[in-house]
């Protein structure tokens, strides 16, 4: 078992997404995590899938999603060659008296606070997937309401292996 | 035409993913954005979608997406009661000489360089989605190589409306 990251380029075409979503469940893998946004170029989408599963099937996987319709590209994002972000959105129950606690912890992951109410904060936070599980944890003394997770995005360092349309 | 998001609360099993978005393309309407991620507790995902389109049909899919399977929760998340945020990460290509030009315009955002090349940066930027088209919009002045966006996360704010298993 292995976590992959996966980077796809995509027409921005209806059903696209349901199709490669459909070849994950089919094998009956589950999608850790799924980002879709349109690109500098709004005819295409890019997505990042995190899977985890059999080192073979993930392979597989990747090949039929290459042949897909209106899959232009899939690559892996190999940890030691990428930057993965992953954004998170935390409600924190907090009386007056616990928001100075919260707001410290806060502060020691550089996270912002962007909504404050008589019983709640919304902290915002950017980073790898351990970041941002850390201060999960340390959240936990406070009461969480919500969390909203984004899900990884990700890059390749470098120019080498820029996904290029022309 | 309009632009609604939608919050999802589903149960973390393979397909659901599929059954949701393929309920989308059926209608021909596309997903504009979506971002899933595990919640606090780990049998349950946290869906955010962005679609556009007939208000009439957009209703009639939220009515859908609630009756599917795994489905625990959807509601929309109205502007003027929620947070959006969306990460995205930027590469673009830089000399020497042009660095201090691309991270000028990245303070003024109070975007974050987190990897920098001979001949590219890569920079980070958490905003709603007009902070982010807007400094997307002045890069454009260098040269972007590759754009990955994470679709946007939501909460509404406060805490009447939580969405609660229990």
């Amino acid at each position: 078992m292995q976590n992959r990251v996966f980077q796809l380029l995509v027409d921005n075409n209806t059903g696209v997404l349901s199709r490669i979503s459909g070849l994950f469940s089919r094998r009956g893998y589950n999608i850790e995590s799924i980002t879709a946004g349109v690109t500098a170029d709004s005819r295409f989408t890019r997505i990042t899938i995190v899977a985890s599963g059999d080192e073979e099937v993930l392979d597989q996987i990747e090949k039929q999603v290459a042949k897909l319709i209106d899959v232009r590209d899939i690559r892996e994002l190999k940890p030691d060659k990428s930057v993965y972000r992953e954004l998170c959105l935390i409600k924190v129950k907090s009386t007056p008296e616990k928001r100075q606690g919260i707001i410290a912890v806060a502060d020691i992951f550089r996270a912002k606070i962007i909504d404050v109410n008589v019983d709640s904060l919304i902290v915002e936070l950017t980073g790898n997937q351990s970041k941002i599980e850390a201060f999960i944890s340390l959240l936990k003394d406070y009461e969480i309401l919500e969390i909203a997770r984004t899900g990884i995005a990700g890059l390749g360092r470098g120019t080498e292996d820029v996904i290029c349309l022309e």
